[in-house]
């Protein structure tokens, strides 16, 4: 099997004011993957290659368009000279849901897909029991998180997610361009092992919280979500109504719970 | 005129290992605008509200659906309980090219819209004349795009977008939760000011560096982009093919040149 490249080596000048240095310098890769189902171009996402497979499971159920692992009737790739290719199979049930021509492209950011309503949401949502947290508990997950971040270190350029269980074991951690993606990932990952919905689980995320990263989490069943960075009003709105517990700006020394709807 | 809230508080509990502190807190707002054209939904837009028209517009643009402010015959907003809806009204000819249902949701980081391939993107490009900068110069600029930023201050949740001359003034500055969409806004700015080509700016970016940043900017003429954060393999492969100077990891002491393709 072949290790896609998750780097890319480019020349660069290090500039100071002084000084500039030619070398080179590892970039994260950042490539388009056209997800077909049943024949028929669905979306572009734009990814960091190397875990397609749980990429587009975890995208696929995160726009409701499957919802159990056997609904995956085949999964296969093709590389193109100019293009990259899943082909998707649902069963005919499902692919006749599937909205008309949404060939667009996604970029390596971009998670909300289909439906972005709070209602429309929780109309969807099965119940997530709580799971109850010390935050002093949380503040021990960063440096955690950082000790298991494989690409970052490289080039600086990629989100991380992962999940932890309540005794601050790290359970896996996925790293891409696109946080929705690393977040794809990690969900896929669980769905395709048949382990959702997550109920036990902490979502760490190194990015900010936006709606799409607290749609996704639910969508899994995950009852706590933790974002080194800011939360959005709709990412804390959501995890409020939801029931799912949101903390941001997580830091080895310090912590923000949202407590309620603002 | 009503001015949008940019902000809302929300009650918290910021935890340090010892303590927890129930106080309030301001999260940037993200919230869904859904732009139609001609009558008919095109995308829902995850943004920060505040400079609606000129996100529309700048958006509208990158997505080649526009090229002249003359294109806008119209641009209303409505308002309704559960949704706010920018009507954007195109020439019958321009109007007929609108690619049929792109009715989906972006989030408030996503920006890829239509075509993501480099190739794609040069053939639609207007040559950019070089702007040579001393990267000396380009260290300056850091400080001037933090005094700027008026929304990060209050949530440190929301990305900057900034145009400099090769003076060092500043221009313009866009904020949102999003970093696309705060990029839209201020390019939409000047699109709608008759600015365009921004032949003679450098944008600066508070976020990193990806495909759709670098496919905004080159379709503004911009000549030169510099991010506080890291660049992706794609947008790096871009600016170089392009033609245009990207700097990455911009801080006040040093700066990374992309040279070439890598």
């Amino acid at each position: 099997m072949t290790v896609p490249r998750m780097t890319r080596r480019f020349p660069v000048d290090r500039c100071s004011p002084s000084t500039v240095e030619s070398t080179t310098d590892l970039l994260s890769v950042e490539e388009p993957l056209l997800v077909l189902i049943n024949g028929k171009p669905y979306a572009t996402l734009m990814r960091t290659p190397g875990d397609d497979a749980a990429l587009v499971a975890g995208f696929l159920l995160a726009e409701s368009l499957l919802t159990q692992p056997a609904d995956l009737l085949a999964l296969r790739f093709a590389e193109h000279p100019t293009s990259q290719e899943a082909h998707v199979e649902l069963p005919p049930a499902l692919a006749a849901q599937v909205p008309a021509a949404r060939s667009i492209y996604l970029s390596s950011s971009c998670g909300v897909c289909g439906r972005a309503t709070i209602d429309d949401l929780l109309d969807r949502l099965a119940p997530i029991p709580p799971l109850p947290l010390d935050p002093a508990f949380l503040l021990t997950l960063p440096p955690k998180l950082t000790a298991a971040q494989q690409q970052f270190p490289l080039t600086g350029g990629v989100h991380a997610a992962a999940l932890f269980t309540p005794l601050g074991e790290l359970i896996d951690i996925a790293e891409d361009v696109g946080r929705h993606n690393a977040l794809d990932k990690l969900i896929g990952r669980a769905f395709l092992a048949g382990r959702l919905p997550l109920h036990h689980h902490i979502l760490v995320m190194s990015s900010r919280a936006s709606f799409d990263i607290l749609q996704k989490a639910a969508l899994a069943g995950i009852p706590a979500v933790a974002t080194l960075g800011a939360s959005s009003s709709l990412a804390a709105s959501l995890a409020t109504q939801a029931g799912l517990a949101l903390y941001c700006f997580l830091r080895p020394g310090s912590v923000v719970a949202i407590r309620s709807d603002g």
